[in-house]
């Protein structure tokens, strides 16, 4: 029986090892997407996602996340929560409300408060000083500060034909307080459906919102294509669209998958992302955009995984 | 040259007479729009858009609303913002934004005080009282406290060829604190493409969110579909998807325009709506779903009229 789960940059590939064990046992895609994010959120060093993500300009870490149900659409979503260990758990807890399924700041915060989820400080001493580095830096120039939307987004197909999508971020590093991007936006962070296939999004969440892509990709999913050409039809074609209409377009990235276990990838940046199915195991692929409407795919090299490994590692001064 | 306006609800129409008046000489969409949805948001008998908007169950009036301009693709939107008085305005500021252009909660309100849009206290004494009124039912039943998510969406066409789409809502009544519809969502509650056309939903938010049907109808209008063929064949096709995956729909409702300033109508509850165009004086329809995926639109009676009239000022005891 057939399963699998794709998802966002080098950062989930932990977690995604631990889920393509359990999705080859039986367990549900539900479960295994939550503790796929779940292993990002909890890592230290990875900089734009739950502990240890970087903070708005007032040095306060608001994280956002959202998980949709692909067999009868229910979405959970939270924007602008605080200091919450696991912001996908609170949003696939309120994914089962048929109302107040999306809560924004406070609102999301007491939220999890009330329902007992696990609250923690998550401002890491190492995204402190980035963010007071940045500071300074900004004194200094005239640069845009914004930077680091890397958000992670799941797609995961389980043994019983069920698919769920999620992601989580810690959105635009110096964001400006309460700014939410496209990661808890059905239809432009996420969308799945069972019957079809589920797509994730991750890059500037202001543009992504302009071409609902996640949403596009599973319908031309729907609509025969396979995975790779749905995402590059839908990514390229939105990408000079954009850049005709509004004379530029942020970097965007998105990966997903069918039904079938097949998946695609599509992007306007160099893209990290990792995917595991029965047939394949978990791997880490560097994709970039090629000529024409196409991507190139490639392994990500040993060299490249060292020098990633030492990046965010790096210490900060 | 062409212009048009629709929108949702009988409350559009004081607007969408100024908004008439003034495309037909020439004023600008984004003008136009802005002061129909304006028009809404002062007006304190209409109970579920800015002043006089119903509270969240804590009591507080909590507004939603976006702003999308079909030339750029430009998106502004607030959730969750307090006591400001016109939510489209900042909206529409924020949508001029590369960066930090959907603010929610606590920042977006902050966001408005920094830009000094005018702040007063939105929540009515009439609005108060059916609150308590409410408190006071749900200690006696076990109904559903959810009702009254009639959101203001409009979608212009000026006489330069542009085309924007705006929503404010003061969302579900009784929600929990910090709720988002579907208002503020881009591909839910709204999407404009002024080369194409726009389109703009209310209804039940959790539900409107799973559909992207804005975002939906506007790509079929692109495919060349009529907006009426689009509009019957995005909602009901959804609705029947729902009712079978999930069980059941929520009520939603959705009005669109093409570029040529033709309109269309869709909806699975009756369901009121304003138009004005170039060809024709501003008028208020009622829309019903018809037999197999049709809808029936009929101009309101002057009885209809009437008793909303008298409902919506009826003392509250």
């Amino acid at each position: 029986m057939k399963w699998g789960i794709i998802a966002t940059w080098r950062m989930a590939y932990e977690g995604i090892m631990g889920a393509a064990e359990d999705l080859s046992q039986g367990l549900s895609a539900k479960d295994a997407l939550e503790n796929t994010i779940k292993a990002v959120e909890d890592y230290p060093f990875y900089k734009s996602v739950g502990y240890g993500g970087l903070p708005n300009e007032q040095g306060i870490v608001e994280l956002d996340a959202a998980y949709m149900d692909g067999d009868n659409f229910n979405i959970g979503a939270v924007a602008g929560i605080q200091d919450v260990k696991n912001p996908i758990s609170v949003a696939r807890k309120l994914s089962n409300n048929r109302f107040n399924s999306f809560l924004v700041g406070s609102g999301a915060t007491a939220y999890a408060q009330k329902n007992n989820f696990e609250r923690i400080n998550m401002l890491t001493e190492r995204a402190k000083k980035i963010w007071e580095n940045r500071l300074e830096e900004m004194k200094n120039s005239n640069l845009s500060p914004y930077d680091g939307h890397d958000t992670v987004g799941a797609v995961c197909l389980d043994k019983n034909k069920s698919m769920v999508a999620g992601t989580s971020s810690s959105g635009l590093f110096m964001k400006k307080q309460g700014r939410v991007g496209d990661s808890p936006l059905s239809g432009s962070g996420f969308y799945v459906d069972s019957e079809i296939g589920g797509a994730t999004a991750t890059g500037l969440g202001e543009d992504l919102m302009k071409g609902c892509l996640s949403y596009e990709i599973v319908r031309l999913m729907g609509e025969g294509l396979s995975p790779q050409a749905a995402a590059d039809k839908a990514v390229y074609e939105f990408h000079d669209k954009l850049a005709k209409r509004k004379g530029k377009a942020g970097a965007f990235s998105l990966v997903c998958m069918n039904n079938k276990g097949e998946w695609g990838v599509a992007t306007n940046v160099e893209f990290s992302f990792v995917v595991a199915t029965d047939k394949e195991s978990p791997k880490i692929y560097l994709a970039n955009k090629g000529e024409g409407h196409t991507t190139i795919i490639e392994e990500a090299s040993q060299e490249w995984l060292d020098a990633y490994e030492e990046r965010i590692k790096r210490p900060i001064q």
